[in-house]
């Protein structure tokens, strides 16, 4: 990693991104072929809230959060701030501080892979954040990093200027590329939901819908009674 | 695990897993001897949901949700869908579309070993959910499993037909042929809870109510004031 | 460890205690120059919570809550009741009929590296928790343990009659010699930040407040556009 | 959980186990379906050996080994000690002692959900284990469990007097009724395994001789140079 | 990610990859600014051997090792393949039939973020192996994937043609275009450890040899006596 | 944290940590009444190596070794160094070059909460170590913390002049003050060890030897034949 800090990112559009949000994460990654999940690790701190924004990145020494004070700097509206370390740490290197700061430049929220601290006051603040800890734990602004390279997290690589999307299921990369495709595809998959929603609720079954039982059959699946299935058991 | 579908499974009755939910599971499980509990590590989506249901089991390869689709077919009124998978999976196999057919089938919740997703949907639509994980990660529908098989969940074997009881302290299993003993030992543990809790209330000791003081006795547990132990520390 | 049971233990004046609460963890961690957290593995079993007490300590065997019932005997008003284990146990050692003891006696909050259960319950009585998981595991009461001798929780050692402030980032620990320190450093800390949030509300940078860019600098950090970056990159 | 101590548990022949053992866990795994391993949390202290033995199981309560010293008068020549707890324990629950008594009785190793101890001794007596922790932390004698019940490990259901097979892969259970379906189907799986194998050797792909190409043009998989990748790639 | 098969992936000079492997893991991370490495997950199956190659990638769905075939066969000599699945899964992906295929191909070992089997067997065969994990459990070949795409494993990403580094101490990845400086800088760092090690042997100091004690003092470091320390911290 | 380097911390007699180390770890934790395991989370590097020595402790920043080259300072004939971080770090804070100057003072090993790396050149110059992981991770030389301060390490205290005792079942602490009493109690409890492993040699059962029939008839423990067992489970 080079220690350098990336100016003049480009972004999505801001109107792209505010259309991208309401998909929320589970639909625009089935949409995108199932790919772009950050992981299961990545907790909202407050419920309810549906984000999608462009990323800052800004890759910290474990412990240390003095990259996050450079890239508040490289932070607009629209924007999500995405904090890694180099090694992992759950200390708390996010806090209210920078919220207010950073909800001042117009930014939509915080994704990081370390912990956060002051979550009461961000909910109350109505600034929202992704993590894997809630932590108190503080950190010294000694050791270099970077603002704006490219990251990797939950195995997805996430370029500056690409559109991360969050929501309660957790958090999602869209390539800067990818956001008409997705868009697309999401409003596609959502009209096609509808419908079979629509359908379950009035019975049908995924089996007949998705014409599933021949691949039951092929792949050998038979069906039994509970009789006959404790009798076969019992016969080993 | 044979790949078979099994049909036809007797349930407890539905009266008696309504009476059993109230009760939740730290107390039923008290009283059917501190047995059953499925583990720390299945949480709840949602908060304040307290249910029993007649469990159906579905067996999934991991990543792959085909015998849910094949478990639905198999769920009524008063049931609860229990999915695991072969190996571990935090995968998201389990989402809205699901739990919309589910409801309209009268089944009163889901039990998962792997992600849920869509949770902000489900919570909002009255399916409650508990699981290892909340992710967004999709699946395929290509290899064969199993439903309502005998499972194994947190080192407790679950039977098709067994009720299942969830709260916000988790989930546990009451075997089929026990649930009449469950509800009488479960009214009679919170007959004897309500009258400790006055006693309590009006500031009995357990030690004094449970008659502990001879056991601390007996085990050589010695009563010493803060001097006398740093006394006693002090001389090493 | 010793099998006792000390009483007598010299506590803080409550008025700290109720003076300490408010700052919450982030800001009483920070004044005491980032020492005392807990670590992020205790977290909260209710939401908007902040307390302050004087500790109460339960070493009990892991699936044993004895000592616990010993533990209530000695607790009382401003005290927060911390349980450990000999070695780690998630199981529910800690439920509602406690709670209400030691609601009686004035107890603020429970601390267990173990788990909690009656969680709705607890939430409901208004007798805060925080714990390393939520389980309905039940306990036996069988193997001596001690009350209110030092224990080791999150790499921190807590002696009985120090604070532990507790609130939704976690648990923190301040030595009863320093909690007049505490005091005055948090306010100063609080002061401070208030000042800071307003700097950043108008729009000042962290980087030209805290004066960081010589750091930056000093490190070898470089500012490069998008294009220099990528044409950098690409000439290896 | 009943408390109780089963005796005179029907077991397999001892020459079935001994042939069985060879073959080793992943061949009998793969011979059976892909059935009964108990993932990869069990490792062995020693490197290796390769042993099947019929199983006695011994269910203790965390960081209590009461009932392993009951178990010890159930176990005979070919058996194998499985050892539970009712709730997650690592404690060193077996030791070096339990293996001079075990050892003189015949048995041929000892697998556990908790932790070994005495490691360097197990390896010089030559009496092997497999354990989810390596553990020094004694236990206490004080609380009822059961041996020679049924028990889950893994997400297996194992019984008394199945066969475990164990070696440096791993742990896997083969129910007693199956045990000469086992011994058939790992001999078929290892003929066809070195006719495999002699093939690899000469440069035979496993696309070819397990015709899997078509599998890969249905599934849609297309090849690429890296070129033409780099290109779509650009293209978005 | 595209379902695709790379093939033509321009690799390193096989003399680099020879020259790379004896500096070992932890020597070539620092001479490249602390890059590169990719996490204490990756554990070696053997003990004492290091290894350089050029990097095959083969992406797997979870449970799945289709993919893997399909990479064997851009699999040549001085290559390393490297697994990776769309989610975390410890299952025994990779065996020693695999590890015959690509021994005859001239390749050098495999890194895996799943499981590895028949560990015993790849050890006599000295194909070496680093993992996730060792796991009997075997998979299926149903789901699509890709092979000699970029990949992402412990924060790194690693594109085919890449160079891995791996040793006791873990696995790295070296990008293709800085092999030149890799070799170089590893170079310069061993002569430079060379002579630290001989001082350090005569008994120099770090703090000296490095200059440090400026900076301890600096720092605020404080040398005290432990009378000295004993006194101050009973003073509060 | 006091940033601190504390010097002439009074020792035990090197004799007494000669003559403690052969014991191992798990007689002695035994012999102290099952008291000052570190817990499993700790394990060597090497196999079948048996230390005992004087604790130096080193408190880091996660990701930074500078208060290791202060420790080395510290180091004398006959001490372990004990290196912990101010939060969870697994990177490699300790390596071969470390190891050297340390050997050339006489230390006999390193604990590390950290990981450690080099672990092949550690193992064939004879300096063993103990661990929560193993990697190559590098650290910086940048922030403060403290030498030879009392830390906390798996639930125990540890202060400077401790013995530690490591062997292949992990890492134990014996307050100076006490390692008298552990040389005693060791020896005695080996004494007792070896009558009772000769008694178990000639089939002696510890039920007999220990008295603990009683218990487990007091505890309502009954045998029963697998028959008789099936037939109370078919009743239910």
């Amino acid at each position: 990693m080079k220690n350098v800090i990336v100016t003049d990112v480009p972004r999505p559009a801001l109107a792209d991104l505010d259309r991208l949000a309401p998909y929320g994460v589970a639909t625009v990654h089935e949409a995108l072929g199932r790919t772009g999940y950050l992981g299961p690790g990545l907790r909202p701190v407050q419920q309810g809230v549906r984000i999608a924004g462009s990323v800052v990145t800004a890759v910290c020494w474990p412990g240390d959060n003095l990259m996050i004070h450079a890239a508040v700097e490289q932070c607009g509206p629209g924007d999500v701030l995405l904090v890694t370390t180099t090694s992992p740490s759950t200390d708390g290197l996010f806090g209210e501080l920078f919220a207010t700061a950073l909800q001042h430049r117009g930014v939509r929220g915080v994704v990081t892979t370390t912990g956060i601290r002051d979550t009461e006051e961000l909910r109350q603040m109505g600034f929202p954040g992704w993590s894997a800890a809630v932590s108190a734990q503080g950190s010294v602004k000694a050791t270099a990093g970077a603002v704006n390279v490219p990251v990797s997290v939950g195995g997805q690589t996430i370029r500056p200027g690409d559109a991360l999307v969050a929501d309660d299921d957790g958090v999602m990369v869209v390539a800067r590329g990818r956001i008409a495709e997705a868009l697309e595809k999401s409003q596609a998959r959502l009209d096609k939901e509808e419908a079979t929603r629509a359908a379950f609720r009035e019975g049908e079954l995924g089996l007949d819908r998705y014409g599933m039982r021949p691949l039951l059959d092929k792949l050998g699946v038979r069906y039994l009674t509970a009789e006959e299935y404790a009798r076969e058991e019992a016969e080993g």
